[in-house]
């Protein structure tokens, strides 16, 4: 689908113009980057999912899977326009059925992911997405639960990927798509 | 798209049958509809997106928005299929720039819900969508954080409604679109 696009047709935004920078949140000396206006304009929009798309394509995905809450929203794009389904992997107390559980470091304590035991089917192709690779804390947690469930991850994909604080290194051994580098 | 449909092409599914009905839960006496295996599924994902899609169609929709979590899940694809932007009504101390906030009523008690002062246009024709309609106050919520923005809510969409709950009448300005009932 291309007719989305006006104007110049297949012309490239530059996404980066739809990311807000917040100084000092949530707090002193930090930059938030907040992807709410580029999820808000249709075109900004639709072209990040479909470079994500590609990305999913060349690997044959089965699954996608993504991390509340804004994990869903890069993620269910993606998982339309393939005609595949999505998993999400949820805090403690969401999901009603029985789970797996990963526990993930955070700045002072840690924090745990869930997923339900039939979110994804043993050797399933699974693409994991997030709108931003920090640390890499819950995206680990979340690779860590695909792979509980004997799927494969085939890659992580993400809007944003804040290189000075090396999340990738957690990642290492997937193939790693990040759309925008602050 | 409908190259997605393996066999029967342009047969429609049941969607019914992709929604784990859980006695019980939260607690005794309530069952619970997840969405999950219907999410799961590449063909059913994709066809009950489609019908919200349609839906949208013949109202000119300019903007989605949907509640946190599974407002997203429902939300985003419609958004992506349309061409047009997805704006989240989050909990508290999830948006990092200037909101506005709807309080709604619980069972004990009381929540809120806020979005982005810039996340819908004055004049823009709003979808609003979640996986559930229930008593109807996250919905009811949400439609009151549209219009404070100036945006004109043209319909609600929902996976599922619970129609014993009444949630309907929170809302009986607007067109209204369940694809199941319980």
């Amino acid at each position: 689908m291309l007719a989305y696009i006006k104007g110049e047709g297949l012309m490239a935004l530059d996404l980066n113009n739809y990311i807000a920078s917040i100084p000092d949140y949530p707090e002193k000396g930090i930059i938030f980057r907040d992807i709410s206006p580029l999820m808000a304009d249709g075109e900004a929009y639709h072209q990040a999912t479909d470079q994500i798309v590609q990305f999913a394509k060349d690997k044959g995905v089965q699954m996608i899977v993504g991390p509340e809450a804004r994990g869903f929203i890069v993620g269910c794009p993606v998982a339309y326009e393939l005609g595949v389904g999505f998993a999400p992997a949820r805090k403690k107390g969401k999901l009603p059925r029985k789970t797996v559980k990963a526990s993930y470091k955070l700045e002072y304590g840690e924090s745990a992911l869930y997923m339900h035991q039939d979110a994804v089917l043993p050797g399933q192709k699974v693409l994991v997405v997030d709108d931003l690779l920090a640390t890499g804390g819950t995206i680990g947690a979340t690779t860590d639960l695909v792979e509980q469930l004997g799927g494969e991850v085939v890659g992580c994909a993400f809007l944003i990927e804040l290189s000075e604080l090396h999340g990738r290194d957690k990642i290492k051994d997937y193939d790693i798509l990040s759309l925008m580098k602050y």
